[in-house]
């Protein structure tokens, strides 16, 4: 069964939210999840076009009220107000670790910068983070330095692309996207169903407001 | 208790869906719907900067395919492939007859272009949409020149901008806004709650796939 290929940005506060609940999905449909980290950047603003989200006038506003009430809902705390972080030394760290550690490195950064308020740009925060997950300072040092990790991001970044992926989080499966943390239900139903699309009466009562008396 | 808004583009696919729906929804809270047709072209290109989303790389091709399986999952037939048509001569329409008919023209209308294949952008299509639905030609005709109903969509898309609206559909209530059909599940539990966002640990379990065992 193909894995679950979770992309995402560690600039995106609902990539953090999606990080607390894709695994347990994933587990339920006896899937693996991968994690990659790849460039809202140049997702956005070179490939489509747009500007950044915060910066989108009406959509900025909007954001920022949504994301507080969907963390409210899922029982996750979030930092206020939102400040976006340099998200790239976060992600040359998670590609200078191997991909079995991925997702711990992930969530915990994740968490680190969205729940605990801490700034993931600053090299002395990642140390900490790291740190904690029993990585050297020194291995740091080298993961922001070293040019691997940073050519592994510019890959994934064309590879998500690629895959047609533009936005954070987005659940991949085959050849189908689910962009966001609230398509999490989708990607949920469509397991559940065998890889289809079908009508769900029952769960749709709840995902979509249909009431079928 | 304050109604439901819902301010959509009848060049919207998902405002069709979301239009089987919304009437249902409200009802359970003991609410009423207000139809307000407003032109996405203007906040989406004019007030936001960005490219209408068909035109917009990589998330155009995610729409197109997102759209079909939410209709799907939702059990309602879609048009394919989607072709989207003038949407004001719709809107005038709209704005030609009295509030209390504005549901039954706007689902019908939706109905034609999304369900039934028609290009509502012309006149004659109109005309038989109208007609089932009790209304003269010449009051279509008078309805598609008269400036009034084009005034009427011009101030109905300052007015939505006025209140943060952007896409759609967009269901508002009071302060509170529920951007996408797909969204109408989190208005649905927001209204069950009182108008708060709490944490609905049953609920959630389907809605963003957290089961909490």
């Amino acid at each position: 069964m193909d894995p679950i290929d979770f992309y995402f940005d560690f600039i995106s506060p609902y990539a953090f939210l999606a990080s607390t609940r894709i695994e347990q999905l994933a587990q339920r449909h006896g899937r693996t999840v991968r994690w990659h980290a790849f460039r809202l950047g140049v997702t956005v603003v070179k490939v489509m076009g747009l500007r950044p989200m915060l910066e989108t006038p009406l959509k900025g506003d909007y954001t920022l009220k949504d994301v507080a009430r969907v963390a409210k809902m899922m029982g996750e705390p979030l930092v206020s107000p939102i400040t976006l972080p340099d998200p790239r030394p976060a992600a040359r760290l998670l590609y200078s670790v191997s991909t079995q550690r991925r997702g711990e490195f992930a969530k915990a950064l994740l968490r680190a910068q969205w729940a605990g308020g801490l700034d993931i740009g600053k090299e002395e925060v990642l140390r900490g983070v790291a740190g904690e997950l029993g990585m050297e300072p020194a291995a740091v040092d080298h993961a922001l330095r070293d040019p691997g990790p940073k050519e592994a991001l510019a890959a994934a970044t064309k590879s998500a692309i690629d895959r047609g992926v533009f936005g954070s989080p987005t659940c991949a499966v085959g050849t189908e996207l689910f962009w966001g943390t609230d398509r999490l239900w989708l990607l949920d139903l469509y397991l559940s169903a065998g890889e289809r699309y079908i009508p769900f009466e029952r769960q749709a009562q709840a995902v979509l407001g249909v009431h079928l008396q």
